[in-house]
């Protein structure tokens, strides 16, 4: 199914017109209709065109986003959240116009929990202010998607990233949310304890659900102690395959390895080009082990052995703090590295995930496809949780083998009982899977949303196709 | 607001009839209807009156379940799953009669994925089963609720025990469900990818629900390595809040602890009358350590300066197997201990779970409840969950007095920012907490429950008061 095939909303031209006629009123010049400012709430970092929202609020409390749904409500108006806008698969777009809810004046850290190591933030928070402002606590938060994104949005969208083998996603680590729903009013998703046998679990229902079930307003969070000692890893493999098993050897060892990233060979060419480093241009594992002094020596030792029984070579143990984040600046930079090797063409992120027996064949294959296409499409993973990114370079004429690429990679984790999104989430890039995913699971998400948001104001045309 | 002020669905006597004779047609010999089994069928660990189903299927395969709630969904009648029994609150039990299906013979280990860490079985598999079924493979599951409990119960109750702080509850623990929609459909709520980001969490939707969304018909769960090894401790505290100290000092120094449990002096004398121990007459922490040989000695160290600097004295590091597994059993048997020191009492189980920074708050209020009211109710906990449990007593007389200390005990638990369940669940028990707990997030679940169960034919009267 064609993603021009799925259900869009239509536009409600004359409850728009009345809507943003009441909402000035009540909001005055929190409320902008610029051009700029609608482009660049509908800004994405994808490959999926802009569409703009009529309107941007800037809220600055839960009453402004309270007033605000309610007035969308009553018009059936569309209702768009908007964190850091880096979502990567459209998710802030505006298809069927509507109002954008900016969130990021709400950025303030409303409490933190040093002895029940937790912390409860506004939604318009960054993880890089959250950790910035734990610094002097002990404490941090360890979920680290590429973007700064916002703490709202990351867990709008469920994300995870390099330390989620240790630590969790967001869906682990969410304790509690307070959300509008879309009749405006407020609720708290669950209590602050560790957990709960009470009822239906709303914070998980509502983590994940990318604005289309209401829009958060606060968000408790697990926190993890700073530990004791930190170190790297990195090691060379002969092939993905070689790479893959010594990660699925590492994991049934037990060794709590706090980040296993796995990066392709084209990979590693531009990493070395763009942050002069120079690892082997072959298969690379960077890996990070936390614990005590003797815990991480341990880690690190125990892995070299596995790595050496996989056919791993070059392992290389990094102790000091800036040797260590130097080799994480060089994986953090790797968007960077991709874009200056391929010199101003488009570029399209996407990811799968699958279970981790079967991650080597889905990569291998992967490069393959790419290769076959005639598209440049560095990999990165996230290997201990069988999660992949393919950074696929195209320009005009490209565009659609790109489109194609994805299409069979999600088909393909699909096959390998995978999913076809790890941590990007769906927005309107991936609507098209979630029958295929889901089957009559796609209905009971249905039937929720519509129960929850029967005249589908809340970030319509995305995750579902309704229609 | 009492029990009996909630609503109760009300027996369709026509529709029940018209069922079952369709149902003895098709599955003559599985479909039971004798006395003995349905007072079986209804009957729970607790203080809630037996309500008998009007008759039993024993399911043997998923056909069986479709092919039941079909013809229960088409004449309305209530369809209540039954695995162990051994909820706590009423679970099982069928207010407005109809068909229990029994999932015991449903218990086949489907597939073992020693390469992704995970398992796929049947809905009726033990726990213990399990780990037997796995022990030669170096591979665990750890969570253990006090019975012996099915994995489908676990996955509905969203249950969890003593292993919880360091490997999560069953919400952590499940990969994905297969589960019977209240119109006979089949669905599987989740890839086996470790993580996705496609489309609402169904997987967490379900676990926890209690049968009333669906009936779960497969279970993919988590595993773990079995730990190079193993060690425990005991250390005694003067009092609760001393022991709560050292458990939060504990997690904020990031021993990764596999078990912190709390014996209140009260039970430390149940447990050494019953288990022949000599613990101090004093609150009492049972801790379990897992990692390498040097790690858990470590951890164990670590522990040991802890305790020191809260007050903890008599700590004591128990390595050997045998020594380890008699502590534990002791802890384990605490439910017998209780039972004997009440000499024929009822027993009243209950709990509930806050932040850990209000747990010595919580308990010792409870303590100070209980003995003002004459009764007599030991207290354990997992202390690093913030869980704990009290284990009332109490004779026809005694029987109010009981009800209202875990009235007051779910109420001061709300007032602490925590949960009126932390484990057990809320069957028909506490009920009426939910929308204490929850406010307008219970109508958020009764949307849900009526999008997805419109005719509330899935164990209707529990967790929810849909009236």
């Amino acid at each position: 199914m064609a993603l021009a095939d799925l259900e869009v909303p239509q536009r409600n031209e004359a409850g728009i017109s009345a809507a943003l006629g009441i909402l000035k009123q009540r909001f005055g010049e929190k409320l902008k209709s610029s051009d700029a400012l609608r482009e660049q709430h509908s800004h994405t970092t994808t490959y999926i065109p802009s569409q703009w929202p009529d309107a941007v609020l800037f809220a600055e409390s839960v009453e402004d986003i309270q007033d605000a749904v309610r007035v969308c409500a009553e018009y059936k108006v569309p209702v768009i959240p908007f964190g850091t806008g880096t979502s990567l698969e459209g998710g802030v777009n505006a298809p069927a116009g509507g109002l954008s809810i900016d969130l990021n004046s709400m950025n303030r850290i409303l409490r933190v929990g040093a002895e029940d190591l937790d912390v409860t933030v506004e939604p318009g928070v960054t993880r890089t202010q959250l950790n910035t402002h734990l610094r002097d606590s002990g404490l941090f938060f360890p979920i680290d998607p590429g973007a700064d994104a916002s703490i709202g949005g990351m867990a709008s969208t469920r994300a995870s990233g390099t330390n989620a083998v240790r630590y969790g996603t967001m869906r682990e680590n969410v304790i509690n949310l307070g959300a509008v729903l879309p009749d405006g009013r407020l609720i708290k998703t669950g209590a602050r304890a560790r957990k709960s046998s009470a009822g239906y679990d709303l914070t998980r229902l509502l983590v994940g659900s990318e604005g289309t079930l209401g829009i958060i307003t606060e968000v408790t969070l697990r926190l993890y102690g700073i530990p004791e000692a930190m170190s790297a890893a990195i090691c060379s493999f002969p092939d993905v395959e070689a790479a893959c098993n010594a990660t699925i050897l590492a994991m049934q060892s037990g060794i709590p390895m706090a980040r296993i990233e796995l990066l392709d060979a084209d990979a590693v060419v531009a990493i070395n080009a763009y942050s002069k480093t120079d690892f082997p241009v072959s298969p690379l594992l960077l890996l990070e082990f936390h614990g005590s002094q003797s815990g991480v020596r341990e880690q690190a030792e125990m892995f070299g052995t596995v790595a050496e029984e996989t056919g791993g070579y070059g392992f290389e143990w990094v102790t000091s703090t800036e040797d260590r984040n130097r080799l994480w600046k060089a994986r953090h930079d790797s968007y960077w590295a991709f874009v200056a090797v391929t010199k101003g063409k488009e570029i399209f992120p996407t990811d799968a995930c699958v279970p981790i027996s079967r991650l080597a064949e889905c990569v291998t294959e992967t490069q393959k496809d790419i290769a076959d296409s005639g598209l440049y499409g560095p990999i990165l993973g996230h290997v201990g949780d069988g999660n992949f990114h393919v950074t696929l370079a195209f320009d005009a004429a490209e565009r659609e083998r790109a489109e194609e690429i994805v299409e069979r990679l999600a088909m393909r984790a699909l096959a390998m009982e995978g999913t076809c999104t790890g941590e990007h989430g769906v927005g309107q890039g991936k609507r098209r899977f979630i029958r295929l995913e889901h089957g009559a699971g796609a209905d009971v998400m249905i039937a929720v949303k519509n129960a929850i948001d029967p005249d589908n104001i809340m970030n319509p045309g995305k995750v579902l196709a309704l229609g």
